[in-house]
């Protein structure tokens, strides 16, 4: 058996400061405005993806996080062996309902048309022979599902690049990886990205472009905090599907309040500016969620923990009358807070004291290590919130990082020489 | 002494369904949409208010729900006395920080005023030398103020109404009510009534009027269910201010949504049209909700329970494929359901079901009685969400009601023969 070729690659998260909710083509993920993101770095969240490709591999296999995904169906089968004539829009159709699946096979089919065209157009990096291989997929990310983190950002910024890297595909993938999982394009940059929305009917002018890279702004740190989940929210996917049918306000904010604040929120990182950073994300968020309210049915995210971290915030700023912290909530209740260096051991203590945790230990904080200081006690009066207990499980401390990376020590590879998972996973 | 002349009469709440919420004129209380509200029934809910005038008393005084307020202040005096040249506008600005006091003695002025004009005019109803006299006022309410319902409406709308009957004012007065309290204008009509934004700078044209009389729609059923208040929630004066300096979802709404709706929602109510009422109802109680979120500090009056009442409304409609109940939400967590009259005891039985009460007596439900029936094994489970013990106090059961009331029987006055509060308050 020939020994297969293969590739690592990891791939970090992004959260958004400006966010994206509405697309207006559902099929090709194209959004209804523009949106910016902070890229974390992947010493704490990332994704890790092994692609290998051999000519003894008889079919596209995938494994996600150690499970096998289901592709039997005969019509996706069919659509695989023939991919030129294989129609992307209506595959995407048929299998709405089987959202990662589809959107895995049609990164795949992406990526190979592009080696394809890039091969004829006599790109010296592609190979013409390897393009019609069959590839073994492995994923796997290392933040639990409960941190709720929208993990196909990380999963189809790490899927895309690998496979570019294994058919040899250099250039402007951020078009792909959107196909994949719309915010997936931001996380194909590190430090500050913006997500330009387009206007081409094809959405090949809706792209990643990266604003500031990580090492512009040093001292900035994020710390997530992951709220103790009650139960499963609204899916972004029909969530935000409900909010462009049904929610008048979010047109408005698409349309005329966004374009401005995108002009504003480049300015400030440009600047380092926190306060204004700050507090144009804060309005971000609010907003989203104001259009998620405006929807109807109405869909919440925030709940009772998430009031709470954002009174925390504001009461925290309004004691030091300066806007040393910022909120951000996406589709779920977990918070992720932006601040600089010198303010985040209190920061954290206050957390500690307002959310008391189950364990006090070492285990509530997690990521870059937090010196201990004591809560002011003039700090903890001015806040003056009843303490939550139990409201958040632990806090993921990070900064921000670069884009997606190979990984060159073969031994980080998910799958054996064989080119199958390996035994640990 | 002369015996005082002495009348009581009674008003009542008001519900909006298309809110109001931003002034375009602090002073003046005008505000930046139309909006349209339900009056509820004074057998369940109102304010009573007592008004003597005798020529005997010294100075103007009020007692509210048995305590007196304080009126000492020199300035508000001095511009008592001089009431003809009384500033109303300044006076309401220095007494920013105090205002029912202020706002009381603003309505007390402008009845006065009123009085006098028509008095010149030669209205015979009008007595000029009364006019100088002084008055003594007591108001109660009697609904708890833990209903979260908002007194003020009721209770300016029964002071103005009870002053022009003592000074024997006719003919259009929600323009002075308004002036006490904005959503009050709307108290001094019974059954549907719209307050119309108007376009004056000097409020003139800003008025209530009744869209259809209570007995329009007898099948119309009104509940409110007391939530257990957490903590004071932000008020709505001062909310309202800081929505309308930092929220730009409020402005496209108040500029954009509203009118349309207005239209909407009277035509749903002259038609009967229940599911376009309710529908309309809870989308502009969103609305309001998310303006609130898109304001700067967010302000938050949905809690956990309010939450969890437009989930279980939603899924009760879904499992019917018929829209049979409306949630609308003032600034707090308590729920007002509007529903017909069929829908009624099934619907509190899913109460009861999903907010276990903590007494499960008759204490749970006030106002009208209500059938007793099972709660179907179906409904329950189509439901299917978490009962939230104690989250709801009690559901006070009610319907459309008529405008303001005198009450003829003198052993209903709160003010005794000699014009002072009686003992038994």
């Amino acid at each position: 058996m020939e020994k297969p070729k293969t590739v690592t690659c990891t791939a970090p998260v992004n959260i958004a400061v400006i966010k994206y909710w509405g697309k207006r083509n559902e099929e090709l993920i194209l959004p209804i405005n523009s949106s910016l993101s902070v890229t974390l770095h992947q010493d704490q969240l990332k994704t890790t993806t092994t692609v290998a490709t051999s000519r003894s591999f008889q079919e596209d296999r995938i494994w996600l996080n150690g499970k096998e995904e289901d592709i039997t169906h005969p019509r996706l089968q069919s659509c695989l062996r023939e991919s030129e004539s294989w129609l992307l829009v209506p595959l995407k159709k048929i299998y709405r309902n089987n959202k990662p699946t589809c959107h895995f096979f049609c990164v795949l089919y992406l990526v190979r048309r592009l080696a394809r065209k890039r091969s004829k157009d006599g790109d010296p990096a592609s190979d013409s022979m390897k393009l019609s291989h069959k590839v073994h997929i492995c994923s796997v990310n290392d933040f639990p599902t409960a941190a709720g983190l929208a993990s196909s950002a990380a999963g189809f910024a790490c899927l895309v690049y690998t496979l570019a890297q294994v058919f040899g595909v250099e250039g402007e993938l951020s078009e792909i990886a959107r196909q994949g999982s719309g915010s997936a394009c931001r996380s194909m940059y590190g430090g500050f990205v913006q997500w330009i929305m387009g206007e081409e009917d094809d959405g090949k002018d809706s792209l990643a472009q990266q604003v500031a890279p990580e090492t512009h702004w040093p001292e900035l740190r994020v710390l997530v905090l992951v709220a103790s989940a009650e139960r499963k929210p609204v899916g972004s996917t029909s969530g935000m599907q409900t909010s462009v049918q049904t929610s008048r306000l979010l047109k408005h904010r698409a349309e005329s309040v966004v374009p401005g604040r995108m002009v504003e929120m480049i300015e400030a990182v440009q600047r380092r500016d926190f306060a204004a950073f700050a507090e144009l994300t804060m309005k971000d968020s609010n907003q989203f969620h104001a259009t998620c309210l405006d929807t109807y049915p109405p869909i919440f995210y925030l709940n009772s923990v998430s009031q709470q971290v954002i009174n925390l915030v504001h009461r925290y700023n309004g004691h030091y009358k300066e806007t040393r912290l910022a909120y951000t909530f996406d589709a779920g209740p977990n918070a992720v807070i932006y601040t600089l260096q010198q303010h985040v051991p209190e920061f954290v203590q206050a957390v500690q004291h307002f959310f008391p945790p189950e364990t006090n230990g070492g285990e509530f904080i997690k990521g870059l290590p937090i010196e201990h200081v004591a809560l002011p006690e003039e700090l903890r009066q001015a806040i003056g919130l009843e303490p939550l207990a139990k409201g958040i499980s632990y806090i993921i401390s990070t900064k921000v990082g670069p884009g997606p990376c190979v990984l060159e020590d073969p031994t980080q590879h998910l799958l054996g020489s064989d080119g199958w998972p390996k035994k640990t996973l």
